[in-house]
């Protein structure tokens, strides 16, 4: 038995920044040019650099992690459906809710999006966590 | 008209370091014990720290975004199960593989897995790529 | 027997950000003023902080080491003459040729420079490569 | 008139760790499987993880640009022998030493190398630097 509730939302909001796009970039080896590149980034159809689709999406594992379900959660799945892309330098909300809870698998399913400031979903899509205590 | 072949695979490796681990976490704010806290781990399901599993599945991104289909690529979609745990030191391998190029569309779609050293699947799943050159 | 050709050609575009040259004097140590006082440097003959040398030069270990020859490099001799200083915030662009190879030693003779986003040449350089595969 | 001698000589010694070679590989996207994948690395004729040759180079450029001739230093050139590779967990020293002044043009001929633990040379080479005051 836990208190967590069908329809409950949690949140994480950051700003990415060039220290979080170039540190990325450094730990996957993902460096794409439209991520890395200033020049070619301009010429491109985003017509700036912007940031990794994973990183974004990695905000969504955090709240997962962090605050719900939290600690003892344990990732079966991620969907992610890439709708925008993330300039650097702009704030972020990665947003976690509770859809289903399977009692006896102990499964929870999520809704789980990323908006930007202006409120617009730039990622969209759905978890599934196993919950250990 | 581009030069990549239905079944076209590629991969990259890497070791998944304490850097990799702290580096991602420190980014990401996703400070969940079973990745930070070596006492909390230890008494996890998984006895050991390990990897996060958005870490592991970034390397998809970097083969995506550095080889195949590579520059040009606009991610639109990831689905991703997570199979199995990585600790801290395993090398891991990310694939890609091309299953179907809509034409019209300009939409590669993909499947995508990450293997460990005992090539045993840590993440199965699939991508859907806009191709743009 | 392997496909490189004489006067085959690869290059890495990167912007050397505040990120990078923060991060190589962190790792190297060199805090020379003119990378990391904008003070000092604002006085010194670059009137601006500016990358580190042997950071842009860095850039062709890259190229070698992932396109060209690649895999399997092994490197022998890097010449380097330093041209123009590169400011923070520059795109720079790293190229390595094919200048000969020694079939006897598998030893490649690369002609090897790094351009900034006018292009002009800021570093101009050799280098020879061991190539085992 | 300044108070550098000939012969002069200066270092800077430093464990190469784990974090400076992924740091290194993350600012110049160097992945290179002999830098980054363990199990690679084992199969190659290094037996193990080596540090990219291009940051053991550098250190000569901190011991250039912090001391000997130090503040006031403009790299003109840098010639690069790699001897032999250095393994992650070493502790390197870079040497400097003053070989020649031409009073007229302001240009120090420095002697450079980087040596092992074990006082084995890993780096050789040479240098130019321009004396700015």
């Amino acid at each position: 038995m836990n208190s967590i509730k069908i329809n409950q939302l949690a949140s994480f909001s950051k700003t990415l920044t060039e220290y979080d796009v170039s540190t990325f970039a450094g730990v996957t080896g993902d460096f794409n040019s439209v991520h890395i590149d200033k020049v070619a980034a301009e010429r491109s159809i985003f017509k700036e650099r912007i940031a990794h689709g994973m990183l974004t999406a990695s905000f969504i594992s955090t709240v997962i992690g962090m605050y719900l379900p939290g600690k003892g959660s344990i990732y079966l799945e991620q969907n992610i459906k890439f709708l925008k892309p993330v300039k650097i330098g702009e704030t972020i909300t990665a947003w976690v809710q509770i859809v289903n809870f399977d009692s006896n698998k102990n499964i929870y399913t999520l809704s789980t999006w990323v908006e930007n400031s202006q409120s617009i979903k730039v990622i969209d899509g759905s978890a599934k966590i196993l919950y250990v205590k």
